[in-house]
């Protein structure tokens, strides 16, 4: 067993002991958590360095965040800047390679609380969309930042929909210059940040150590070696040649959107989770028989149906995005060499995974503050902080509604695919992720007690049936409507909401089929296998009680079996009581990065919470108001006003 | 039609007209926006009084919110108490009455943005609970501000388990005193505002206008006179004489809870789907054909979906929280005189409202939010802090699971009453919002096309099928237990599942059944009356989509009828459309009021957001980052660190 004595943050009297609510619950161990951080990390000696790194990092006061809470936007930029100028410092010093371990970590450890992050997805962009000689002559200058560049999308009136761009770049063959304008208020650039000049664009819910900003171009002459040139070129007379697909230049998105999946909106996700299992075990509320003391919150039914479906999606999507990844970057090596034959389902799956990670990653954060009652509406909980930085996963990089829609279409297309006659186009051409539109279905689901539902079996084929049933009856509607005369593009704005509810039944079938095939994978370790397949039926089951109508639909499942589907889900819930804490040890996230007095390892909710509230500018400043407004209301009785 | 003149916000040169893709949607009106207003208002003469207060509000420059967006929590807190000192300036010059409506109405014009609310909840709790000298004696003292009081109940450890409260109070007979003693760290008193002097809890996801505070009590003696004793006394010689059944406590709870709903939770998610709403005819995207300029946002199906189950929640709610309030004016009557017959259906209805409205409110904001893309992440939008806001209420004023809970107690009582044999309890004496059980039930629904849905009848009637059918199971788990067994707690505590369940159904009926009955009282306004009508058949008809697996449960709906129901959702999407913007622009807030660079009355969207973002701070300050981060950054690559 690994010990946990690196995760205490020391410092004050009484946290230099565990709280014994919290130590009962590491006593029996039903797994080595060890070994699953191992796991999670991909490896015991990823583990070590990553270990390593954090060490370093919270040695440095300059990376301290643990006066976030108390910060305004400038502040908080000015904090981002100063990690991210001690960052480059270290890495130079230590070696650190721009592409390595060391910096991923580094910047989990600080939870992506760094300035420059535009910076990095221009260098993404570059590399994905560059020739080899623009690559060469940019990416140094990046890397050491000898230039700050930004990557300027986003307009004021437009976001998700680049074809309505208004932008303008004219080629002025003359002078062999892009002449960019923005013609219109609307065309102003709205969002990139780490700009040097020009304008912020204002007060935002969260991702204040971002200084998103606008930016108007008049007229701005731009080298024509300037533009990306992998993909597209324009010759010197102006001519423009194309040398890949039309999705080519969506490229740097899919990339972008990948590594956030796993760098940023998972782990929020994970902490939010970790702070609030944590904090249940701490938290007593009422006793569940009269004569009892009172009980930790966690043992309540109601409290573990909040949190353990998130500790279960936070297990899938780690499952799901480490084999998103493997698939991204073997076919981004072959898209880098003109081969873009996996990238239609390298696109649906990056858009689909994007949306329902981020959907379910916000509700599920969202979730879990909420279960930390009044608590969690504290910053210094560090919950409304992971909530609101998640919010914004399911707008920027593609609006997720709009994201699910492009996944539809894919859908559409496949399913049309297996309707061909045979031979003209064969059936196992179908990328793996859709195989299941071309495999014989059961008409009814075979369970006969609640324990069938706890085979993998039985329910990826479950979620397969209705994300076909689903895909089937959204193709069904199209056509109908296509051939009662409406053209293809009313009949589809007519079935948007259909075809929405099919790609989400959809991207639910690959996150439990996901997690199965990982599993699979854990043959040989039996204990933590044990452990995480609880979490992969719960996972599975708590989707079908959640979307019970698209299975009783059909009558796939009976009402009976929707019940013994619900006995097997409240079981889980039981079953996983016991190990909530070792699976949320396991994320090993440090005490400075979850950053919050409800969730440190050693369990000293009130403690850590009264003192940080003492630290408030609310409680260190005099009262702000006091001479000027209360004290004449206290005395107007006197001279009446 | 009522002028709309006054709703614009004038000042600027943009502002003076109304951008034209919001002209069109107020140009042809199929009801008469103004007398759903006074409808909404109850009566014409409340909306001339409610805008004539605002118009006296909006005068003062110290009301002024424009600001709020860059404010730090000593700022907020500043400018609230400066608007609650002003507002009794204004209150004595012209009159109002502490529970006038005029200052309602100034309320609702500052969004409830003004220091010493708790003050006013301290009132509430007096007038409840305390003996009418009681009242004599301390109800002028708070009125005119000669002593400013707070309402000090949740503790560090304890919130809505109000036995679990740690604070003692001890009675010595000798001095005729109570001893207030906090023991423990964890009895702390957490989150009461407005103090004097002790301590803040800290920055919190919102609420910065408020100064919640904690409070340590140190042998704190105060007077045996001073404890609230109309229904509970103490006796000279320390003998407790209770006056009121066990739940009489709670009143003040149910006030506030009541009054809440109405006044903060209600109209919050009302701004919002105003400010959505408003800026999705704005904003444009992608075409619907090829060859069609950009569609308003509002267009799309998808975009229906997200904003109109909010805009008929928003009504439905309305009108359900006005009965609400009726019954519950009627009930407090009865029980400051000591007649507590109504108080159990009383609590379980605004306990259950309280959960379902802040719950869908918070939930609907949300959506609104994210409907606005990008922008909606710009605190400018004005719809952050509505979320943020509305995230609080699913926890004060009781935590909803706990409340749904004890709205399941009721139902399970309310069931087993049915049960018991003719003549031991007669039936009849089944509280209103419950008579549902005891009434015949259908075993099919009768619906045999989509516009069937559209029957009052039919849907109340199915969603009382699907809350009997929930509340029968639920008593059927927790009996089948304790025959096997179990005690009664342990029966309860793994049933909760199952029992929110069936709570949340008879909540939504309530407000299904609630909303069809307002629509009848509407006869003489048929314009209005059918426009509305929609919004209760969505609201109806989206409720069944959403939770079908409970309708498709036990056959009483089949899978086809489920699609009709689809069909007449859709239907009622495109319907309700081209009423959208009157039916937000009905609520009449003020653009003041809304706060909102994407809400205002007059479209001008873009102008504004792009001028309230050079007012933010990060856009008048210098870059705080610049000279000692980013200079040395950009140098660093001459003289290498």
């Amino acid at each position: 067993m690994g010990s946990p004595v690196h995760r205490v943050s020391l410092g004050d009297t009484w946290s230099r002991q565990m709280h014994p609510d919290m130590e009962s619950e590491r006593y029996m161990q039903s797994f080595d958590v060890e070994r699953l951080t191992n796991i999670l990390d991909g490896g015991a000696q990823n583990t070590a360095l990553r270990r390593k790194v954090e060490s370093i990092i919270h040695s440095y006061p300059e990376f301290s965040r643990k006066d976030n809470y108390f910060m305004t936007q400038n502040e908080r930029y000015k904090a981002a800047m100063r990690r991210a100028f001690h960052i480059r410092l270290i890495a130079q010093r230590l070696g650190w390679l721009e592409d390595g371990r060391e910096l991923g970590y580094a910047y989990r450890a600080l939870s992506g609380d760094v300035a420059l992050n535009i910076h990095r997805v221009f260098l993404k962009a570059l590399r994905s969309l560059g020739s080899e000689e623009q690559i060469a002559k940019w990416d140094p200058l990046c890397k050491n930042i000898q230039i700050i560049a930004t990557y300027a999308q986003t307009e004021l009136g437009h976001g998700t929909y680049l074809q309505g761009l208004e932008t303008e770049a004219t080629y002025d063959a003359a002078t062999q210059e892009f002449v960019i304008h923005s013609p219109t208020l609307t065309a102003t650039k709205w969002w990139p940040g780490d700009r040097i000049i020009v304008g912020d664009i204002g007060p935002k819910m969260d991702f204040d150590q971002m200084d998103n900003g606008f930016l108007r171009l008049n007229h701005v002459r731009v080298p024509r070696e300037n533009m990306l040139s992998r993909f597209a070129q324009v010759l010197p007379d102006g001519t423009y040649i194309k040398l890949g697909t039309a999705q080519s230049n969506y490229l740097p998105m899919v990339v972008v959107r990948v590594e956030l999946l796993l760098g940023e909106v998972l782990p929020t996700l994970q902490k939010a989770c970790v702070i609030a299992t944590r904090y249940s075990v701490i938290r007593r509320q009422s006793q569940l028989r009269p004569s009892d003391p009172e009980a930790k919150v966690l043992d309540y039914q109601t409290q573990q149906q909040k949190l353990f479906p998130q500790l279960a999606i936070s297990y899938a999507f780690h499952f799901l995005a480490v084999s998103l990844l493997e698939f991204f970057q073997h076919a981004y090596t072959a898209i880098l060499n003109r081969d873009f034959s996996l990238l239609p389902e390298l696109h649906a799956l990056s858009t689909g995974m994007k949306a329902m990670m981020s959907e379910f990653c916000t509700q599920g954060a969202e979730m879990c503050r909420r279960a930390c009652g009044g608590h969690g509406y504290s910053k210094l909980s560090g919950l409304p902080s992971l909530v609101t930085k998640l919010s914004a996963s399911c707008t920027y990089e593609g609006e997720n509604t709009v994201l699910y829609l492009q996944v539809a279409r894919f859908l559409v297309k496949s399913y049309l695919q297996t309707q061909m006659s045979p031979g003209s186009t064969p059936q196992r051409s179908l990328p793996p992720s859709v195989a299941y539109l071309a495999t014989p279905d059961l008409a009814r689901c075979p369970a006969q007690r609640a324990a069938d539902f706890l085979c993998p079996e039985l329910y990826t084929t479950a979620w397969a049936h209705v994300a076909a049933r689903l895909i089937k009856d959204s193709v069904h509607h199209l056509q109908t409507l296509t051939q009662s005369g409406a053209d293809q593009h009313e009949a589809w704005n007519q079935t948007t909401v259909i075809h929405l509810q099919a790609a989400k039944a959809h991207c639910y079938y690959v996150t439990v089929k996901g997690f199965t095939e990982a599993l699979e994978k854990l043959e040989n370790e039996s204990a933590i296998q044990q452990v995480l397949k609880r979490l992969c039926d719960l996972h599975a089951i708590h989707g079908i009680l959640t979307n019970s109508g698209d299975f009783l639909h059909d009558a796939f499942l009976s009402g009976a079996q929707v019940d013994m589907a619900r006995t097997a889900y409240l079981d889980l819930l039981r079953l996983i009581r016991k190990d909530a804490i070792l699976l949320t040890d396991a994320f090993d996230f440090t005490d400075e990065c979850l950053n919050s007095a409800l969730g440190c390892y050693d369990g000293n909710v009130y403690e850590r919470l009264f003192q940080w509230a003492q630290k408030s500018p609310t409680n260190t400043q005099e009262n702000p108001a006091y001479e000027e407004y209360i004290r004449p209301l206290l005395q107007s009785w006197r001279s009446k006003l």
